[in-house]
């Protein structure tokens, strides 16, 4: 793991999700650019010393000469050092779990891409919401036409954390409004891109064009922390993305609302344990984790029975659990591309792809940006 | 009564919600253009015959002559026809009721708004939604400053009725699909103007520009029937408003939510009986109408305990109420405009000049468009 | 009318209710014991003087003499003078409608059922919340065998109003809680009755027996405000019944879950518009008022759209509708049994009944009694 | 870990509820009354054979033999085998993790309390909804005496999946209806101790005397499905406790309701994410995990901010973080009492005693019976 020290929450909240099935053992890290840090994290987490490194250009060369070396490696920095990280690995052969965004810049993305190609590596993208067994359930009733032809979709991803100004000590804060640790943007890097992700997974339809409108709200900052999209798919359906960091008694309100010709469905990822699909003659059903109409495919990634809640770790691990199992797949010489249900590298080049064209239609006064 | 014919809808509405106090009673009437139909309703109500009338014209000028002529007009014709009868009626002197829109062009939203001015005639234009008690309640908790300064506002009015093709014999789609009945707008006018609308008499905020985007989904169709608009308040806030009548699974979804720098206020018109207020700290609270947390000058407004559920007539007759007191009031020679709760021809001038500023903008390729 | 005077809550609930449809006016009062009141209210609604009377004796027998007397009075007065009202209108030969419960014992219950039947006279009973739409739905529905034979039943009604201790002032509640005015019960007569009825309504189950315990909770108090009741019915399912007024954060909580061999309704008194249907195989529907799912008998009573709320009103209204309905069909020699939607007098004797043997239950120990 | 072979369903919630923290891992294990399936599930779980047992008598011995021997015991079998299993490894001085219930009969109850008092172990009933984080916070207000002296409480729990006729191959069912396998109950043991121990662990207040009524509603079940009891508390208050397994449309519907004389708090297992705070003055308070309002003490058990939700395994993960928290203070000579936030051996007597009592009463016909 790269990343993930002591003060880090995604680190933690990836390893507790491997931890979940137990197909995968943490054995190796540099989880800080602290050496002291990684030091005490590698402790915390029973670890060898001698796996504890000092930078991950270091992990990458020892852990690929080692014939116990890991698997994959899991890169959970803030958004800037993704780049390089992903980059050490793939070119030592080591497969990338890379936590979202994948890097700042369109060709640093493309390079990436590439890079994973042609070594032939196995690349997730942990755009963790995508892995709620719903979330699969409304993938799959979409592809069997269950709502018809899409028409329009409402994204929102409202949360309050940083409704206040930016105050000392609030890590968490501190990288994601700060331009040179985040990029060019905050509040649409972080958290817009999951919208992208997320209907895009849900619905498999690909952006045409996007006219976005990225504010800086609180005083004092120079990133967005509310950010407007109108988005044209290529189908010719439209969508409004809504992301915001001020928006005060939201938690983290993603929410996806996706209307078709012949019915709707209705997502909440903070109540992720059901869904609402309304008929074309306006009956609404209500669907739970967990009983029959959950589809077989789907199903399999349910742990618990309807009523026992599933969270956030649940939906993350299977994102690993699919990784896992197409990575041994592909050493056992039997994987195929349709086994992958994982968000992978196209998911991580779309979304930073999504961030320049909303980034470039901002700044020139909120028009229409072509995604390509 | 002009319009409110057999057929129509919201004519009856009015009806009900005026007689639920008492304060007035209906007299006289053209309900529709067929004087039969006129006839039928007219016997429907008990109204004497000869208060039947031909056209508004007819009716305006007979009703001024008599000494127990009408108080005021109550005009619930389609769109198109509400500048005409309006006019007529100011002009003989009597105070208007009118639906939104007001009318459909900006020139005859101030030729209404002038000759109601010249004439020193009340204008009620009955966006019901603004008199549901809990509407005036965060009108007022706003303008006491309890959420601070506005920051960005969602407002969306989500309906489905119209997601199928247009067939025959559905009477209120076919006039507000048909650009000679409704003018040059379906869905932003029918509803998009009940969230600009709801919105301005929540906050106060005045718009200064609005980017629109209005779709036509359903094929066949010439007018929009999902409509998407950025707008930017004066304060410099943003806000997003959506409307569509083509989203299976929502009735009559008007939602607001405002957020502030110092909380939040969340409201959904089909649970009128609450709203939730987010104070900066994140505390959520849940305000019941009926409640001690109701201010004074609100709870009068209200007619029945928490929990013994209040509706839409409610909320339409709490207008009526207010402007027949002011009605009263003006009689008496004791009228003031603070006096005034109800929404006046300067909403319904806005409403058109709303709507004018959205069809340019959408008309030249969703760019902004100052209101001016 | 009698009682609903100017600090009555009831009265004016059942004056805008009949109100709403303008089937029926109101022309005579006699409001309060105490006749300025009486005339205060009667200037207050347009009233005549001479048809407000100083008692109901009084204006029973002047209304019967008179050729425009009334068709049928409303009494809303505290439980104890039920009886005494509903007498001397039956004996007149006016019909009558009369607040809930019927009256204090069972032997008065028995005396106007046996007076109303002797004289043919139509008597409604205002349990007012099986006059909702959904309500009605939910008996269609039930009576169609659409979730099959009746299991179990969770009836409650909470509400937190006296949950403090008793003050000066308050008169809603001195009168409730004050066994010479209320009888001998509080809770269980004004809001537990209500459960029976309402469930009684919607599945048409008699009760065989029950076993009750009523709690005295806040100190100084000798009513019940706070009782359960489980219950017996005659097809073997078992109910149980709560409610209370010392359950603070309820405004007026009515809740009905019925649970079948292939099915469940769940309904929710405050939210009123919609209710659930889930299927054998789990599948959860939420129907709302409005839709096409309503069946035939029970739209015709919608006055709205879905989405445009009905409340409390319309749900009197609807009872009242159906009452003067009947009414008219006496008058003109058409009516029938089956043309009977409200809540009679029969429902009246039967929450008589249930108070009677909850009483008698709850002061042996709580032991079963047989409903007779 | 006894018990949670390859079939059944607890066992494996209790093995990723271990794993989530790391603290603790599997080594032994006999999973089934046929060794074949120990061996399946010991393989799968990548165990050593050679702690693979075929019965828990010799895991018990020979654990206790080895020096790297467990350091506690789960036991999750069908309610029958807890005792044998629990005093097997009590004997041997091991430390016990046993599914709730406890065991079949206060006799055994009592033995094993005092086995485990003799020999100094500590010993972890999992109710696993006693784990969840806002749970434990409605304990610490009410300890605090946010909501006064509590009054009534309403608990329920109610459940779908045996709604049927019990079917050949639901082995969860199966066991659960079957008399030589549960014991003298099914509904209540299964899910009605949950909220005995539920509202026992929220609030503190023991139980009295409780008057049971336990339904067998499918027919062809000779052990309950549904029941309800009377409760009343030592400190006066009463409370009803619903389960119900045929109560179709619910999932997992554990629901606490606790009215004090200060306020109320509201709760439900599947949405346990945030819990409902009324005041006195009927101010709607919703709290959710992650936010500022949560204690102190019990923050400590979060694992994810806001808005990213924690399901059951957490909930269980805690109450083992917990227990192996107190296992290790004792090792090291630094436990005391007062670290316990676990249920222990006392609530298993408890809910036994609790039971017992419920049986007696529902077959002498629905009486009173004193818990001691």
């Amino acid at each position: 793991m790269i990343g993930g020290g002591p003060e880090a929450f995604i680190g933690e909240v990836h390893r507790k999700a491997i931890a979940l099935d137990g197909k995968a053992q943490l054995v190796a890290g540099c989880f800080s650019r602290q050496h002291d840090k990684t030091l005490e994290m590698g402790a915390r987490l029973y670890l060898e010393e001698d796996r504890l490194y000092r930078s991950y250009e270091e992990m990458a060369k020892e852990e690929a000469k080692r014939e116990d070396g890991i698997d994959f490696v899991v890169i959970v920095t803030p958004n800037y050092a993704h780049y390089g990280a992903c980059k050490a690995f793939l070119n030592e052969g080591i497969a990338v779990s890379c936590d979202k965004p994948l890097c700042v810049t369109i060709e640093e993305a493309y390079e990436l891409r590439a890079l994973a190609k042609a070594k032939k590596l196995q690349f997730l993208v942990t755009h963790t919401y995508s892995g709620n067994v719903t979330a699969m359930q409304i993938r799959a009733m979409i592809a069997a036409g269950e709502i018809g032809e899409i028409r329009t979709v409402m994204g929102e991803y409202p949360q309050g954390w940083l409704a206040n100004e930016d105050i000392e000590g609030n890590k968490q804060g501190a990288w994601r409004t700060n331009p040179e640790l985040s990029g060019a943007t905050n509040c649409l890097g972080d958290i817009g891109t999951h919208i992208e992700n997320t209907v895009y997974r849900m619905t498999g339809l690909k952006i045409k064009r996007v006219l976005a409108k990225m504010d800086v709200v609180v005083p004092s900052r120079t990133l967005d922390d509310n950010a407007t999209v109108l988005v044209e798919y290529e189908n010719g359906a439209s969508g409004v993305y809504w992301s915001s960091q001020i928006a005060i008694g939201h938690d983290n309100g993603l929410r996806v609302r996706i209307y078709g010709s012949k019915g709707s469905i209705l997502w909440f990822q903070e109540e992720s344990e059901k869904l609402r699909l309304v008929k074309e003659d306006g009956t609404l059903v209500e669907i739970h984790r967990g009983h029959a109409a959950i589809k077989e495919e789907v199903a399999k990634y349910e742990r618990l029975p309807s009523g026992h809640a599933e969270g956030l770790l649940e939906a993350m691990a299977n994102l690993y659990s699919n990784f896992i199992d197409c990575l041994h797949a592909q050493a056992e010489g039997t994987f195929t591309q349709d086994m992958i249900v994982y968000p992978t590298i196209e998911d991580g080049v779309d979304g930073v792809e999504y961030i320049a064209a909303c980034i470039k239609s901002s700044e020139n006064g909120n028009v229409w940006v072509d995604m390509n």
